[in-house]
């Protein structure tokens, strides 16, 4: 093996950026007619002529991965700072138990010297003894004497807490942030380990383990970092049976994922104290490859990788935790988190963060067990039917077999969620989209899980009937499907009403009375909710009718009478999900009948 | 050197899954407290295998990047058949000539054979004669006589075509799906080939150019994907001055992206004729490496890059063109592509798919280069302040100069977008965001870019009137910047309007009939258009008012008055964008006074 060897440049002076030599602009192949774009790309050093980072003898491209990293979830600190609604303490302790039950058991609660609320939160965890046994918390600080003695006040009578100790060495914040030199920026993060260690004698029933971040790392020389996290490593004197956590931030992502991976393969062989260090990663998705150097970070020696569920954080984000744990489990690599019901994860989230998931997040988003291509459609149907003939060969259950089925990495089973064939309308026409059709002719706007939901009842029906789906076709399965039928008879359901009467007393204190109908029966309910849907969901209850709302969205409709409103709401009833739709002139109106329309399809579909 | 060596196991016989033996698990760092989920990872083969892929003398790892690949924008194509509303012709159009405006020279514009629409769109483009000289065409095929011909048909009369002939290739599709030995499924490849020379005799003034893809080829073993390939390359018999392109996709992405890149660079090395091949690469997202892999396999060897513009395609998509070119752009390489007018990409895109581009999406999402947290914005703001220091010491313009600062990886400005630093109205109460306080408070849902818009305004105020931000000034603010004064008083701005009327023809023609108010004067404009909207932008027009709708969004008020309607509509005006807001309780009303608000807010910008 040579040895590895590793150059920094110095810190570049500023400079004025050279212009771009018009020199003609070849492709690699030397036959591309593409053209200069004339974007100011004079303004722009590439990372290598910013930081070097040399590691021939890399091991890393030849490893594997074969278990699951220590996973430190960071959605109440990282994520949180990064929302336009930053979590209140509801939504913050939604967020704690959600990562709690899917099993991380190390969670940055928040930076609590620096805000409140997170204050507050942290005391509110151990003051209600919130914490489990096997969970510890971590508190993220800057390295400063009066937020060091608040954060250790925030976790007095914690049972264990990380304290997450960090300033910014890269060349750009020293010179710009700082203006301050090497050795007096190491010396802010020796002086705040000092300070760290001070304070932790006024904690003394909690067991604390340090973690030090040279934050923005990613932009700092690889020996300079080096030098930093070994100076504090110092201080902290960790041992193999107390170790403590040196994490390495992307900050901002500047290079391919594999330089990254080289400069972790670097520090990991020359960190001091290797044996008592757990070597963390901090992956940010600047350049849309978070989730790559986290894995190849991993590969090169990494023990731990904190992130954020569905990506949120800073800017573009910090690593995705979903996608790096299901990454494991499409492995057979156990992520040692629960997955199992990834649309409650998704919706707790995006209550949390008051963001959505987006349609392609990879295992999350709505459309990814989605087939659109006939061919496609038709290698998973004849993969299916294979596992099926394969375990009764063998005298197997089918989820006892190995998944091997075109298309689709994983089975959405596996995750609660479930494979959707989408059918094309008439893809002759060019408005192949039931979406489409159902805005254009009718005015609807249908939520891209209803229109799923709905795609799947028209590919059944058009199964069963033969034949092209025209757009009749279409409406009348949607109306059928989802409305009530003009004529009010018996095939529409067991549920209706007929009187609504509201009372809002403010404070998010709804009363609703609706004469219920149920088999022809009238029952007046009364609900009290925030809103008349939360209401009417508690006026159920009173009938033993059990309805949880996940997802409602409602418009005027878009063309043709806009004096009608249309609701959809999304509906757990039992552990099935149903979708329901309301068109009525009361907006009012329309949700309660949106509700009532899942009630009766769920009727149906247990008929 | 050594040699590489490389080798695949026989395509697995179906077997059933092992149970997971119930030996306790640890951490890597054997001490994380994290458990066993339960999940059912024995159905899950890692990807080692299924498919061997070594290759320990890789030199991918330690180059760089220095020149743009040749693109291939595939958008038309797999974006379009994963789209819930399929584009119809207008919408292809637009994003054909998007794409041509952008750079692009090789645009795969259809699937003639399969789709009558995409067989008129490629006729329409010849016929019409809308392709550049510089810019190719390229049309896929499956390996079948009768498409083959429809294919020819279709590119009839075209200068230039790429015809892209592909079969899946994989293990599990061999078995599954074809039913057919190696040797079969390669024959089918020759035999495609074959037949494509034979129509090109149909085409004689059409240059056509070959491309072929073993499909599914991540699941296919590498030495049989290469004898696929020269087999196909043998039937075509490219030179190096008439070259043909293999493509080589990661059709569904298995395994970390350093795998993928071994496989390029093992391909790159064993093809023949290697010098009359052009490398490509058609990377998916499904682990959400899509991005790595495509920079990893194009330092491997690659010379060419499939992708769709912000990653639309089959379930999470295809690689993202934007990420990738500007992942180039902020390393000083010439993307070769114009990005300067982001956004105007960005609702292209995002009208031709129907589908949003999701918040933080690398570059063009609209939360990347907003900075929420104090100490963010005070790094960034120093940045700034030193790039001007920095400019005036040397006597240039700061757009001259190295861009260096903390958490903005590129200039947003180059993209033609802004950064903004969101302020927090009261960071104590855990309800921080405007966002929250707007909705809760006054039931109004902001959309996320009048949201950035307006935390700039509040910004402003608040650093020129000193203090802090309460609920109160935040909505005295938001009255004040958006809506007019209750006084009716001349600081609300040159324009109003009074009575409107509307006929509605149906057809999308609606007439509108508005009384303008211009400076306290009445003046009745008309307008027809697709909607009141439209109509009222025509109608403006004939008073060489000049704007332009880009966003647009309306709901009833959430809370309060719920017989209120809120309207949002994001207006260019001259080359600046202005939000508007409206409130009234009919929606035409509210939204018309949007488009006035928007006016008024430009008129005062200028004063």
């Amino acid at each position: 093996m040579t040895d590895s060897t590793i150059t920094s440049p110095a810190a570049p002076a500023p400079v004025a950026a050279e212009a771009d030599p018009a020199a003609p602009v070849v492709g690699p192949a030397g036959d591309a007619p593409q053209q200069p774009s004339g974007m100011p790309i004079h303004k722009y050093l590439p990372f290598d002529e910013q930081i070097r980072v040399e590691l021939p003898d890399r091991t890393w491209p030849a490893r594997r991965i074969t278990r699951a990293p220590r996973w430190c979830a960071v959605d109440l600190r990282d994520g949180n700072q990064a929302l336009i609604d930053p979590m209140n303490s509801e939504r913050k302790l939604r967020m704690f138990e959600l990562l709690v039950r899917m099993g991380y058991k190390e969670i940055e609660v928040g930076f609590p010297s620096a805000s409140r609320t997170d204050y507050d939160f942290v005391r509110a965890l151990i003051e209600e003894d919130r914490i489990p046994e096997d969970v510890t918390i971590q508190v993220l600080t800057q390295s400063r004497e009066h937020l060091i003695e608040r954060t250790y006040e925030a976790i007095a009578g914690a049972h264990r807490a990380v304290v997450h100790l960090y300033n910014s060495t890269s060349v750009v914040q020293r010179d710009v942030v700082f203006r301050a030199d090497e050795d007096a920026v190491l010396d802010i993060a020796v002086q705040g380990a000092l300070l760290c260690k001070k304070y932790e004698e006024t904690v003394p029933e909690t067991a604390v383990t340090y973690q030090y971040s040279p934050e923005s790392y990613t932009g700092t020389e690889l020996e300079y970092a080096l030098r930093v996290c070994n100076a504090v490593i110092e201080v902290f004197q960790p041992t193999p049976q107390n170790k403590m956590i040196i994490n390495l931030p992307a900050t901002v992502e500047m290079a391919t994922p594999n330089v990254y991976a080289d400069s972790i393969e670097w520090m990991h062989r020359h960190l001091d104290r290797r044996d008592s260090l757990v070597l963390s990663l901090h992956p940010h998705n600047d350049r849309g490859t978070g989730v790559a150097a986290a894995e190849l970070g991993y590969l090169a020696g990494a023990d731990r990788i904190e992130g954020c569920l569905f990506g949120n954080g800073e800017r573009t984000g910090n690593v995705d935790l979903v996608t790096l744990g299901l990454n494991l489990f499409s492995q057979g690599i156990d992520p040692q988190i629960d997955f199992s019901d990834l649309g409650e994860v998704r919706r707790t989230v995006e209550h949390c963060n008051q963001m959505p998931v987006p349609e392609r997040s990879p295992y999350g988003g709505d459309l990814v067990f989605t087939a659109f291509s006939g061919s496609h459609q038709d290698a998973i149907k004849k993969g299916l039917e294979r596992m099926e003939v394969d375990a009764e060969k063998v005298g197997k259950e089918i989820d006892d077999m190995v998944w091997r089925v075109p298309y689709l990495p994983v089975d959405p089973k596996d995750l609660g969620r479930s494979y959707e064939a989408v059918i094309r309308v008439n893809s002759q026409s060019g408005k192949g989209g039931m979406a489409y059709l159902l805005r254009t002719e009718h005015g609807l706007d249908l939520p891209r899980r209803l229109q799923i939901e709905f795609s799947g009842i028209v590919q059944q029906k058009t199964d069963a009937d033969g034949g092209e789906v025209s757009p009749e076709t279409l409406w009348d399965a949607f109306t059928d499907e989802y409305l009530p039928s003009p004529e009010e008879d018996r095939r529409w359901g067991r549920f209706g009403f007929r009187d609504v009467r509201q009372e809002s007393t403010g404070e998010g204190a709804d009363r609703i009375t609706v004469t219920l109908v149920v088999d022809g029966e009238e029952h007046e309910v009364t609900g009290i909710g925030n809103g008349p849907l939360d209401g009417f969901v508690k006026a159920l209850a009173e009938r033993k009718i059990d309805v949880r709302i996940l997802d409602y969205a409602e418009h005027a409709l878009t063309e043709g009478d806009d004096s009608l409103a249309a609701s959809y709401v999304e509906c757990e009833i039992g552990d099935r999900i149903f979708w329901g739709v309301g068109i009525d002139g009361s907006i009012t109106r329309a949700s309660l009948e949106a509700i009532i329309s899942a009630l009766n399809r769920e009727q149906r579909a247990r008929g």
